[in-house]
């Protein structure tokens, strides 16, 4: 928990497509509106560092297959620069910092969706924010194909037709979902959004979320 | 200890200008001249991926400071992607691996060098190569002015009056050193070679411990 601090660090999670680029913008003005320092940042990424592992590292395309347990190491030390160089001076400057994916976005993609060691991960994120935890994350959940279909800018669900690739890619993001959906069982901080629902009922409920921090 | 590989894994490991370099090549020669099949690779490095971790992020100038946790994982990261993709494949296949510095200089740099946790080192080692360590690793050692010389290409040793940021990079070398001769008193794997002695001693040395692994 980030008690010690005088601003608040909120995470926004969920699968592709579930609005949390949409609703993290929301957020941010709907707190600038009300007087609030607010630093709007996103993971991989979020310091010069992070972004160039991000882009030339996790994102790019490589002549040789990219080791899982590189992989997880590369987006631990992306976070580790954003942690201690951005997050944590933000928080301690009052700021509050809301970050699109964070921690629990690795153990849901990595660990739930591909099977990489859950214990491994906790212990990466241990090193790198053992400390550090949001005070609240706004999980936006939906099925697996409205998602997919609003990412691609389609508003059609998956017909009878699809391919195997993509019947593997839905069986990922199913895995991927229902990790999301055991961490907000167990982790108290979290609040899941059905954000199958209009975007005007997501934000009122975000809203009513933000009320009760500010005022607490 | 990678008993159940066919090929052998023998790392160089020592400071700035010890001898590494040239006595890997002499190594590998000797190696190949008696048909061995031997793969000569180097630390960070020695794949595609992990030459672009070293250049593009750990050697690079950047718009902010290295967080030395981020830099620790980027590291490791570079470690796990040539220990998957390169250097078990190669002893798999009856390879000799020579490798130009491994873990153990992270745990002298880093650890004894900079003061970083030396638990968390050991975890990362333990989680990226907790089943493979050196068959046999090569200490060169040599008082820390006699490298530095070696390595800036002059005879002389530092004077008196030698500034105050040369003074703590000699601080620093010194506890390097005692980082590395600290690991070979408790790791039996380890060979330590007076590297102020001739490239000619040096080498007699190095050739009398490859024949004994030959043979054994
Ligand atoms: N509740 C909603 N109802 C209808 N459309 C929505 C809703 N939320 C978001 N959208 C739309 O869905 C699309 C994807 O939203 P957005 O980019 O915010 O998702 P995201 O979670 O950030 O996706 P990604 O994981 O790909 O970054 C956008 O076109 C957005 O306007
Ligand atoms: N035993 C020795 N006696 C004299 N000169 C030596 C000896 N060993 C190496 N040298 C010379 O010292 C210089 C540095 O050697 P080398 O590049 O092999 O060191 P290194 O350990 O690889 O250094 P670095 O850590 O900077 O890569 C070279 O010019 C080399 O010829
Ligand atoms: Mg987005
Ligand atoms: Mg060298």
């Amino acid at each position: 928990m980030s008690k010690h601090y005088s601003g608040r660090f909120i995470t926004f999670e969920g699968g592709e497509g579930a609005g949390k680029s949409t609703n993290i913008q929301f957020c941010a003005d709907w707190l600038s509106a009300r007087g609030q320092e607010v630093l709007l940042t996103r993971e991989p990424g979020g310091t010069p560092i992070a972004e160039l592992i991000r882009s030339r590292l996790l994102k790019a395309n490589h002549s040789e297959s990219m080791d899982p347990l590189a992989e997880l190491l590369l987006m631990f030390a992306a976070r580790a620069q954003h942690v201690n160089r951005v997050i944590r001076p933000a928080l301690q400057s009052g700021c509050w910092v809301l970050c699109d994916r964070f921690t629990d976005s690795t153990i849901a993609y990595q660990g739930f969706g591909r099977g990489l060691d859950l214990e491994q991960i906790a212990t990466l994120k241990n090193m790198t924010h053992g400390d550090l935890a949001p005070d609240r994350t706004f999980l936006l959940d939906t099925p697996v194909e409205v998602g997919m279909a609003r990412a691609r800018g389609r508003g059609a669900a998956l017909g009878e037709e699809t391919d195997r690739f993509e019947r593997e890619q839905l069986a990922f993001f199913e895995r991927v979902r229902e990790g999301f959906q055991a961490l907000a069982a167990t982790n108290p901080h979290f609040v899941t959004i059905d954000a199958t629902q209009s975007l005007d009922l997501v934000q009122s409920r975000l809203q009513s979320e933000l009320e009760r921090l500010l005022a607490s």
